[in-house]
């Protein structure tokens, strides 16, 4: 595997969406597919893909095209999905509830390992499969199980000071929910699912009738 | 305002940052702003956001900097927050009442009107204000209602057949938070919020010591 440390965001955004269409070619027996067809079947053009693939050393044979199996397999070593990361989840509301049971059902490389809630007296967790802390019991389990990453689905005045403390217990990722707009940085990886921004641009796109995507 | 239709769909993005960065210094009274210092505060380069607000005719006074008041409300006119779009959620499970709770409490510029489940018997909807209709009740509501945009929290298998159907129901924009990777065209416009592609990105992130988001 070639060094990927300096592989540009939007390449490594794409890998997901490759792991995701090379796993359902897998289920359905497929055994090689060529970069046009992968381009045609997920709206990418052909060299988009050799490109993208290349970063990672490339893995495509002149006129044969990509093994189906073996591309699978270097793309979830690439994104480390066998290599478990431990994670928190802050806030245990429908929003919560929903992705803590997505991330039961889905092999993302990160699982959950502690749910926390205001008041964990009031969630309703029957059928979650965790049991639902308190907030201040966070201190006490991160220095216990060193969790890395934490989700944020609580409010964002309430996030702001959540960040900085969940910094200082050596968490080094967030996944957040919250509208606070978090800035990453060396220590601090993050990805923000801000959903009013999101929704906002669809509704511009529908009354202007424009397009585009991240990857455009 | 100037012609909005060409912009550059990064730059689109960028602007449900600045509205709600913008709401809340009107809320704490702050009337004027450099462009500098929205850049510090928000994590941009200055001359990023002098040319962003610059494609939609520029809003700024050389040595004054940017009335508040004035670039919010042009930015929310721009969004189209005033004119409202009516949208239909699919599937009314944790994620889909999360969604709802949080468009009933926020200006998106888009109404949640109907909510539909497969199950509408199962779904507990105490508390959350809207009747749970059957997904047979969809075609007539649509014909009668008419919504734009269709909110997708059901499995990737169901929501292909239903996206085609979607279309001819006369709906112009998904918001997807299914698995399926659904390709925009000019008849669809398209938001796909793929949870697992975020939390591997995110993963890679941490694995990696990386970073980037989708301003890159």
């Amino acid at each position: 595997m070639a060094e990927n440390k300096d592989v540009s965001i939007t390449v490594v955004r794409r890998l997901p969406r490759y792991y995701k269409f090379l796993s359902n070619l897998k289920k359905n027996g497929v055994q090689k597919i060529s970069s046009k067809e992968i381009a045609n079947r997920m709206g990418l053009t052909a060299s988009q893909i050799r490109q993208d693939l290349n970063c990672f050393g490339g893995f495509g044979q002149q006129g044969y095209g990509y093994n189906v199996e073996a591309l699978s397999n270097e793309i979830a070593s690439i994104l480390h999905l066998n290599q478990n990361i431990d994670a928190i989840l802050l806030g245990v509301g429908n929003l919560g509830k929903a992705l803590a049971n997505y991330m039961s059902a889905q092999s993302t490389g990160v699982s959950l390992i502690g749910l926390f809630d205001k008041n964990p007296e009031l969630v309703e967790s029957k059928g979650l499969g965790y049991n639902i802390m308190g907030l201040t019991e966070l201190d006490e389990f991160c220095k216990r199980h060193k969790p890395k990453i934490a989700i944020l689905c609580i409010p964002s005045d309430a996030a702001e000071k959540t960040v900085a403390k969940l910094s200082l217990l050596g968490i080094t990722g967030i996944w957040n929910f919250s509208s606070l707009d978090i800035q990453e940085s060396d220590e601090l990886k993050v990805e923000n699912m801000h959903l009013g921004n999101s929704l906002m641009t669809l509704g511009f796109k529908v009354h202007n009738n424009c397009s585009g995507s991240e990857e455009d």
